[in-house]
């Protein structure tokens, strides 16, 4: 099942899942639309060539829904009573923080073994260096800014983008270092915009005529256009525009980095199932496979490194 | 010179420029920040060298700004005397509507030839088939939908997509085709809110679960923010988003078409000069090079196939 | 059906056909495989559902085969058996000049109503300026044409990349063109080793570092990698490399053009059977449907046009 | 000093190392051309805004080569008069195996703190979990499977694609895994015809009927046309193609993954020297900076991880 968000590579996840069940002579069940379709019981049987050619797909071929109805304990027990009469003895869900409560929530109340698989661009699960979708949504807001820069060198320009990012300045972080970023605004480091408009200044002061600032979802300065109309009014002899990248950062076909993780950890998440793991999630954390409790995942916070902050800092003038 | 809004492509037009006239053994000069720099003296000679490895990049080596001090008369005297000192016999313009039309005032002033080229990813201009940018603008905004199509496929959504375009529909009518898009909101063509509705009923009653609206920035209906807000309210059960994709699409390397048609054009301009064609813009027509008078390249309306239009209502259902 | 090589764009052209006839109340049926489908019944009714999210996929749906047994006229009376008991009034074929040859062939032994499309990435077919797939094919080699050059310009060195196109030479002057090559050696124009040494020559004497040579598979000098060893021979101070870019070229998500192409060409192939028209190809030139009888698309050769190979010679030094 | 092949990122570590450095007031001089340009005094001061707009490309703006006079006791003498004659206190190089085992032997015999980073694409060096390159490399060589893959598909083929890696499976692997190949054959693991063809034997029983087989350039079981011919002569039924992706690999635009490593490295570079650290390698290992001995990073064997290879087998079927 994939739950929550949609993430690029969760389709190569399902691909290993399913290959490796068969090759274990499991039989495998893909459930639509998260736990809305557990409830239906809308599943269906897969087979080795239902996830052909589906490795380079963004998107979930097994779509994915929030459920109003799994929130309540009478979708819980409508999900229970459809797992048990589809004789499902283990399942696996790919999905964030959110659906990962929903399994623990679930697993406190009724008996199944569940492995969780960390499913979101926003990297902000404990238990992982990368979750799936992370490395294609920052090529994706690296790649958009790239386009940016032209246009923004071509005018002298300061651009404020928007990337995605609620509680995690993952994305944030990684594609402003990636894009040569003049600032970073995330909502883990404390930061004021007096520090945002002393950075310009020192920018125009050495003739740096074009800058990016790459804002999360959740900086706490306020959004992107937000941070442009202060700008703008204390520095009022710069052109300032904003630009949101939004929902294309969900999408597209996952990067090699994103394929490989998501083909290991597909694979793990069934090996766990055969030896027994549940109610905790699959990660890759220097290179080798752990199994984080559910709780550990979703509720530990997953430090930014203060070096790639400093970073921004050194290589932005 | 480059004017105006940047598009990608015209660097492989300072290119062909620059190559064409050394290849007459002319001399060439860049003009920095369009008419800006032409009232500041700011030039500099171009050698085949200069202009190596540029054909692949986004934006313009020459950068490109709006002048105001061009639009009154004292402006014009200056960038004149410039022209006098730095003794040009000949300018070319790369630019869009507003830089053809500022050309067209300085020329009905003062003795120069003037040779423009249609830079700008609208499409807009009378006197080309397509402009420099356009085909590198719509395969930016369908990359962008490609993704968005991940997400709003894994989730059954509804997108509004906001396209450039202020006074033409051109590019969201392309990128509609292009994308597979459920309907396209343009400003040259009437169509109404309750049109849009009745397409996503339709489209609901035979299970279409998602679907992308492209909108033209220049929709009279209303932006895409508005329109996704009506269609809320008048189809509470859809899930509506809402993209808007902004400046990148000005950047980003050009696509071969856009490069093949940036050389061909300027080596027209040269050309065009060298046999004492002025104050006209080349442009391609039927695969031939035309020379189109100022006037009538701004002022003239180019005409959206209507044929491309009934395209979009058929083969979105 | 689909025939022949595969073309980006195919699936575009697939769906447009599709929805077209749904449009007029038609039952549409997919070949798979070619002429191979068709002699063994190898076909489903599809619906306008089957068609959805494959607008931007490469490849084809319908998948495509060179049929030896319908070159033969039992393998051709099986394929005219299949039509009867099927039901077909009219056939519509993808492809290139191979599979409008067989359809051609076919429709002299047997009555039923045929429309073309022209479906190669050659763009070698007369009766249209662009054939399905070369914009996207072009873009690709100057894709990686680009890439080569990062490597190129850091070593200083000479690169021979040969495209595809057999007798063609459209993909490799497109190609060149658009990715600044300092010559293009293509089958239609008469070419020397000498020139291309001469080139070398001045390029060496200008400074010129690294340059890019494009050949075409079907170059009458020899293909790329013994143009390298000759040029290594008689400059031996150069460091020559050779890319064969390959079967990457016939894949891909299409580019915008190429949807907008295959969409317009799908729409005017359903409604050229209903309005009679048959035995012909479906091309646009100069913006406007035509329909070139198949003798004509096969046999007519399309002229390189002149002015795009003067281009690169002045604009490559 | 970038130093050997060029790859994706080495940009992007030359802007670090010049922020950084500026950011500490040292001064910083590029070479051009590896040790060539070294011996040849070829180099220039280097200020912030030389480095500007640099992060997205590919190449290296330092240009490289290789040198057959350092190769000699009398290049290195001549090289190291350079160093002194521009009163350089420590060097930078950027490169692979080659460099590394250059700077190795210079500083034997004349003392200059240097510092190495790991730039190539291959990733055989010893002290670093990925070098500069590596990942764009892989993507670049997962993207153009994935457009072999949809002709492959398209018409049911055996295709055999060689990618980078002479003495190392690296690149092959986790283009394999990303691109959902059949079988991979890299030096590191021993590997038989027979394997191959058991697998393929396989694949057609369970009517999979294309696949891609990805080979190391290093393969031991002969190169990807070899293994066609081979494959072609023992299951004659099988249409097999060739592609090799070449030097396409080496170039484009890095991906965010290789910018932020190549930022960190550029920056730890510089901040090792200034702590005294010499004739070692940064690298990053577990995310955390590492500074291995030169002789360690070229001579000690870097593990492929067996459960990736064992991956590629159960995901293939």
């Amino acid at each position: 099942m994939t739950s929550g968000g949609d993430a690029p590579g969760m389709n190569a996840a399902i691909r290993a899942v399913v290959r490796t069940a068969i090759y274990h002579d499991l039989h495998v069940y893909g459930i639509m639309n998260g736990f809305e379709g557990l409830i239906k019981g809308n599943m269906h049987r897969l087979e080795k060539g239902d996830v052909a050619n589906i490795i380079q797909r963004g998107g979930t071929m097994l779509k994915t829904a929030r459920s109003a109805q799994f929130l309540t304990s009478e979708g819980r027990q409508l999900a229970y009573e459809s797992i048990q009469s589809n004789e499902i003895d283990g399942l696996i869900i790919i999905g964030g923080n959110g659906s990962l409560r929903g399994a623990l929530d679930f697993t406190e109340e009724f008996q199944l073994p569940i492995i969780g698989l960390p499913g979101t661009i926003d990297n902000d699960l404990y238990g992982t260096d990368f979750s799936i979708g992370f490395d294609t949504a920052i090529n994706t807001a690296v790649d958009a800014i790239d386009k940016i820069r032209d246009t923004a060198d071509s005018h002298n320009r300061l651009f404020f983008v928007e990337v995605m990012g609620r509680e995690s300045g993952y994305i944030a972080l990684f594609t402003g270092i990636g894009s040569g970023a003049g600032n970073v605004i995330i909502p883990e480091v404390e930061s004021s915009v007096d520090n945002l408009i002393h950075y310009l200044q020192l920018a125009a002061k050495r003739d740096k005529l074009f800058s990016v600032i790459v804002v999360a979802e959740g900086s706490k300065l306020g959004n992107a256009s937000e941070l442009a109309r202060i700008v703008s009014e204390k520095l009022p002899y710069t052109e300032t525009k904003v630009t949101v990248i939004g929902h294309l950062q969900r999408g597209g076909s996952p990067t090699c980095f994103d394929r490989v993780l998501s083909s290991r950890l597909g694979y793990a998440a069934v090996e766990g199932l055969l030896q027994g793991i549940h109610t905790k999630m699959a990660g890759i954390i220097n290179d080798k496979i752990f199994f984080t409790p559910f709780q550990d995942a979703i509720s530990k916070k997953k430090e930014i490194n203060p070096e790639l902050m400093k970073l921004v800092n050194i290589l932005a003038l």
